[in-house]
């Protein structure tokens, strides 16, 4: 059995001292509270609502930041994976919405963002590699950040990659949503565990950042796609799971929920849209066209 | 403003003659509802739990049957659109679990379900075409029939091919779920609506056919991803909807759901799976092998 924990937490806007106590402290308390998968929000050490680029960059750090180191000793008491968003600076300077991955030796692995959402896009640049799987003592995790999740070929391509469970550090703003209905994130998230037969726990925030809401909807969904744990009143989410229940994919005799697929069919999906290409192709140089 | 009527039926297993005025009624009645697009289940001239392939044989027919110009002079009184399962024969005498979308001037097209769900697939051939999108007067509507719905890949490619409406003939088996959940194939539907903005109507079965049961879960759902109609106690599932509205695919000024897609990093997905390549390349005849 597999305890995972996420810890929903009100990081403070560019305040990266504050925010690194209290990420280090909320890794210890899921340790207190018997975690091997620690789960953090997406830049929960930066916050969100930045005034500028500038700001963003002011709290930005690089994987071989101290403070990872923080993060591994806290995770080594309990053997423990940390899956947490912070705020990174890469070549060149530029800026990232990234997760990392840490455990007691250090930082395991980074992924960055790949679908950012509105204002992001003024901020950080996008990932530009596939989302990897981390193959820990606690089973195979996937990383998505939040956006991310309402991208369906992502938590597909990690469920044929081999992922157990998809943790999904997340800042969801708070959305209209009908009375007595769960946050459409979750849905999405819920359809996604279920026909990927695969773990989601997503990690939200809380706390008024510059006027944004957020939902605060940490919520842990099993590999049938029901919801096993939300955040509750006092202290963490936490769920006990058996990952290795997501490696199985037969539905029945005859039905398999990743054998069924018809790859060959799909090609359009990583296809280039129509209204990409060039506008005006009957402008083309000449050159472009092959003598005879 | 677009009406949808799902006509939820009771298809009799293997009594074309009896499912054949079944069906033209439950058109006729939609009509009668003010139907622009009327919704029959999968399967709704044949039944689906055959005792073999024969009996399938026995019911199956061809797209100029006599039965689709049954529904054709049906569907003019009300200039509507009707989609509805039925059992194809095919080239050569194979058999397909398929869809026609039929109008005044009779069969507009054919959908061939590409997923077949466990026993189906000693029954019946899977489609090998991409589900097609058809423009009508009502808008632009793509099918998709059961299981397919659990492919997320196939609504995101009707997405992008431009369907406002997914119209889904359905024979969901009664599968368990926790208390106060709705059904599974329900939330996989909502999620799909919302992270592609369309509509989705999905019109499922009822009755009990050699002990099967069904889980009776008609439902349509907005381009937000909400229900906004279910199968009510008498009388048809019904929603009026502006279907124009799934052609906005902006979520904010700088966010889109479809543009903010990342296409080239989704080659996974067209890729055959690894354990589908051949087990023995080593063994394989010389003769695939070019001489120099």
């Amino acid at each position: 059995v597999t305890r995972i924990v996420c810890q929903q937490l009100a990081p403070r806007i560019a305040d990266l001292p504050f925010n690194r106590a209290q990420t280090v402290s909320a890794i210890g308390d899921a340790i207190d509270h018997g975690a091997d998968i620690v789960i953090l929000p997406e830049l929960a050490t930066s916050g969100y609502v930045f005034a500028s680029r500038d700001e963003a960059a002011s709290v930005a750090i690089t994987p071989d930041d101290p403070l990872f180191g923080e993060w591994a000793a806290a995770a080594a008491r309990g053997s423990s994976v940390v899956i947490g968003g912070f705020c990174e600076r890469g070549e060149e300077g530029l800026l990232y919405n990234s997760a990392a991955v840490v455990d007691n030796s250090g930082v395991v692995g980074i992924y960055r963002k790949l679908h950012l959402w509105d204002q992001e896009k003024l901020i950080f640049q996008p990932g530009s590699a596939e989302p990897p799987v981390f193959d820990t003592p606690h089973g195979r995790i996937g990383v998505l950040i939040c956006y991310d999740l309402e991208f369906p070929e992502l938590t597909r391509m990690l469920a044929l990659a081999g992922a157990d469970l998809v943790a999904v550090p997340t800042n969801w703003p708070l959305v209209d949503r009908p009375v007595d209905e769960r946050p459409p994130e979750v849905i999405i998230a819920m359809a996604a565990a279920r026909v990927n037969r695969i773990f989601i726990a997503c990690c939200d925030r809380t706390g008024l950042e510059r006027g944004q809401e957020w939902t605060a909807g940490t919520t842990i969904i099993d590999h049938a796609g029901w919801v096993i744990a939300r955040q509750p009143d006092e202290g963490p989410a936490l769920a006990d799971v058996d990952l290795s229940e997501a490696r199985q994919k037969r539905l029945t005799d005859l039905a398999d929920a990743l054998a069924d697929r018809r790859p060959k069919l799909y090609a359009r999906l990583s296809e280039a849209p129509p209204d990409h290409r060039p506008d005006k192709v009957d402008a083309a140089p000449a050159a472009l066209f092959r003598a005879h």
